[in-house]
């Protein structure tokens, strides 16, 4: 069994990045810049959001932290958006989610210019990848695409089992995977909560993505020996016998599935490391114009 | 087994429209417009236009055709699509496809308005798709769903198999039937061309979307016993049999499979006649702004 290192391989990419901005110096060219837009501070936001700021710092970025008040309007944080939009100095930027309840998100993720959209959230960035035309890829599948690409997992003609369809991982992984592009061509179910056989599914998978949000809901009988599996849920667990009183859980039942499996990612140090590494990746894509 | 006419069922949905028509007459709101554009003539392009003409004038929608020369260039194409953009009694519109080879296609898909792309073809339509938010779904994959739904065929927690991953059918039925809609809620697998044990996933299928064109590629033993067909391809065979000399083809080989299937669509007059149908929809919800 091999582990998917998602942190030694961000740590990778973060070095190549580095590089890249080194060479945009050398060059006189202008530096990537991303912004961050903060609303209120909700739980983890903030902790999150001075990560990827942190993160940009590291490789060379330029970083601009938007902090703006909790009882901001919509109307305001429109015309901040605005702002950002005609800002030439920006190259990407994110609005941290959740947003506060009297604002509408999907308005909101609407307002991002999609050539700024280094989130990928954009109605238009989500039907640029859906028809295989160059966009920004959402952090986490870009980032399990990466993953499986960097440790040479064969993808082509393999059956995929793709657990949960969320708009932000399930979803765009199985249109990924399944794409006829030089990674991809695997054939994929999507399987979920109105699945009746799932088992049965998995049990023939050759490469399982879990992203389900249930603590260790995948074991050892559902997989067959040899699987790559990769798991991109993260748990909080009661464990009294940690000193913190808790222990961090994926969405799959690593002790009995490792047995079995090929590949597998560890949580935490998995799919997790690698969307802020592919967040960097995107705003130096949104330097260069690729996308636009 | 039990044909899915798509012939009688677009008729009724015709009929409906007329209907819709008549109410919006009687209350002196503004009629449905549709507008067709069509460069030069490429083999039966003007025929599908003039249909899809024709079908307007039926159900009491206005509709314009604007026939551009072959040579025009795609700055000039471009510049007719900005002035049906801004022409309010247009509701929606649609480029017939192929264009000429000195034209960029996707320019010039992405130039339309989305909220009067009727066809569904522009990236933000196919995104808000793929969201699950309100969008003009483009009219093969919505005529499929909209047939499946009339005949009352449960999809929830079934296992369909959708052959043929294109963007204009296999690609977004894959993903509509998936989704948590009030219809929908499938488990779905997308085989292609990649896919190497068709066989086995297509007899374990209690519903199955053939998008591959080619003809009569699913046999009876492909297929097991009570299962729903949906044939999307349409070929012309050879046939010296014939009069004209050829006869028409779809990618499932009928006489084998309709012994088994519990529903299946005939070719012709099954999901063919649905696509127009649908296309007047779209400019109905585009006439209501449903999806703006």
């Amino acid at each position: 069994m091999i582990l998917l290192d998602g942190k030694q391989t961000a740590a990778e990419i973060k070095d190549e990045l580095a590089l890249e901005v080194e060479k945009i110096k050398k060059n006189k060219g202008k530096i990537p810049h991303l912004a961050a837009v903060i609303v209120g501070n909700f739980g983890p936001s903030l902790t999150y959001v001075n990560s990827k700021v942190k993160a940009c710092e590291r490789v060379g970025f330029n970083s601009t932290l938007i902090d703006l008040p909790e009882d901001i309007t919509e109307e305001q944080l429109l015309h901040e958006l605005a702002l950002l939009n005609k800002d030439a100095e920006i190259d990407g930027y994110i609005v941290q989610l959740p947003l506060p309840e009297h604002i509408d998100e999907q308005k909101v993720l609407m307002a991002v210019d999609p050539d700024k959209d280094v989130d990928g959230f954009h109605p238009t960035n989500v039907g640029k990848m859906t028809l295989d035309l160059p966009s920004f890829l959402s952090a986490t599948p870009y980032g399990i695409m990466e993953l499986l690409k960097r440790y040479k997992i064969e993808t082509s003609g393999k059956n995929v089992v793709v657990i949960g369809r969320s708009h932000i991982v399930g979803r765009p992984i199985s249109i990924l995977l399944s794409q006829k592009r030089d990674f991809g061509n695997a054939t994929v179910t999507l399987v979920h909560s109105r699945t009746k056989n799932i088992k049965e599914i998995t049990q023939k998978a050759d490469i399982i993505v879990v992203a389900l949000g249930v603590a260790e809901f995948l074991t050892g009988d559902m997989v067959r020996e040899g699987v790559t599996i990769i798991d991109v849920g993260i748990t909080r667990l009661k464990d009294a016998t940690r000193k913190r009183g808790y222990r961090l859980a994926g969405d799959v039942h690593f002790e009995s599935v490792s047995k079995k499996a090929a590949y597998i990612t560890p949580v935490p140090g998995g799919v997790g490391p690698m969307t802020i590494a592919m967040l960097l990746k995107n705003t130096l894509s949104a330097n260069k114009k690729l996308n636009s």
